[in-house]
């Protein structure tokens, strides 16, 4: 006999299947083809298993995977917005901040309401879980910028002072991944795959 | 300065990178292609955050999530065997075991031998955490494969005997889960999805 709660809690893992069809600006590492949402979030879960060490705080690493597990679920409703879209960016949080309450409301309400505040707190970026999960969901896709030989940047025409003062708040999270984002952003400039101004 | 403990984990998450490109037999709910290991470890981890609650006995959450996250990292070398091949499920163990020495000896040792630790524990289904993180492991891909339409099941001539032969150890990590998958099966059949044998 299926209750209730567990055919809500499936609606939802089956509602979820939609990230995986939600593609980001970023490649591969390969650079073979664009990454999606769900690969992201998947990346982002191990780098916080393996790099939870640099947080410039003690965290509490379960509360950053579920963070970044969950973060881009929102992207289901309202797409993925391009870091360095301005006119995308006026309105991405109206428009997330609905696709959370949509998405999160069809778990049952105590599991919803849980997963919708870790979404918040994420957004919030106030509190040091979600300081280091924004440190790790900036670094991730300018490793694979990089390691695509600089594909998705070129085809924007990025400069690095844009990229810099993009991330710069990930020192609020991790002083140790901004110091490796910046080695990286010296050599991207050197190889010729970021502007140089 | 890059230390060389940094620049050993920044190898690790390069390295697994690839995991996004090793495809499986089952297609994503809509149907519209395969899934990679990528995205189903993601679906994994968020599922144990959603159906924790159904393990039969108490467990330590954020180790079932590691263990869902890694579980597949050897594909990247041993190819996915698709659960029905005969043949290649008899030397799987050697290959994925040859594969899991090599990629996880990529981190610091203390990180790589943790992950390794894990990784063996998650193949022996032995631990409570390890029972519960299989079951996760089987009802994914039969819901994805029932929302699929059986697709994955009609092309390989799958029968509802065989399914449950291999997915009844299910029921040691969760007879919740186990009885969701008796559902499906249930319907799977009453559609033509499975055969009924």
């Amino acid at each position: 006999m299926m209750t209730e709660r567990i055919s809500q809690q499936m609606n939802f893992i089956t509602e979820i299947d939609k990230q995986k069809s939600i593609f980001r600006q970023s490649y591969l590492a390969d650079g073979s083809r664009n990454e999606n949402d769900a690969e992201h979030a998947w990346h982002l879960a191990l780098m916080a298993i393996v790099l939870g060490e640099y947080s410039n705080e003690s965290i509490d690493i379960l509360k950053v995977i579920k963070m970044v597990l969950i973060h881009d679920l929102v992207e289901i409703d309202a797409g993925d917005t391009y870091a360095y879209d301005i006119k995308g960016n006026e309105d991405k949080y109206i428009r997330e901040s609905a696709a959370a309450k949509r998405i999160f409301a069809l778990l049952p309400q105590d599991q919803g309401k849980q997963l919708y505040q870790l979404w918040e707190e994420f957004e919030a970026r106030e509190t040091k879980e979600a300081k280091f999960a924004a440190a790790l969901d900036r670094v991730q896709p300018i490793l694979l910028n990089y390691l695509s030989e600089g594909k998705a940047w070129l085809k924007h025409s990025i400069a690095r002072s844009q990229v810099e003062k993009r991330n710069e708040h990930t020192q609020e999270g991790s002083e140790t991944i901004w110091n490796y984002i910046c080695s990286i952003l010296d050599s991207a400039v050197e190889k010729g795959y970021l502007i140089n101004k």
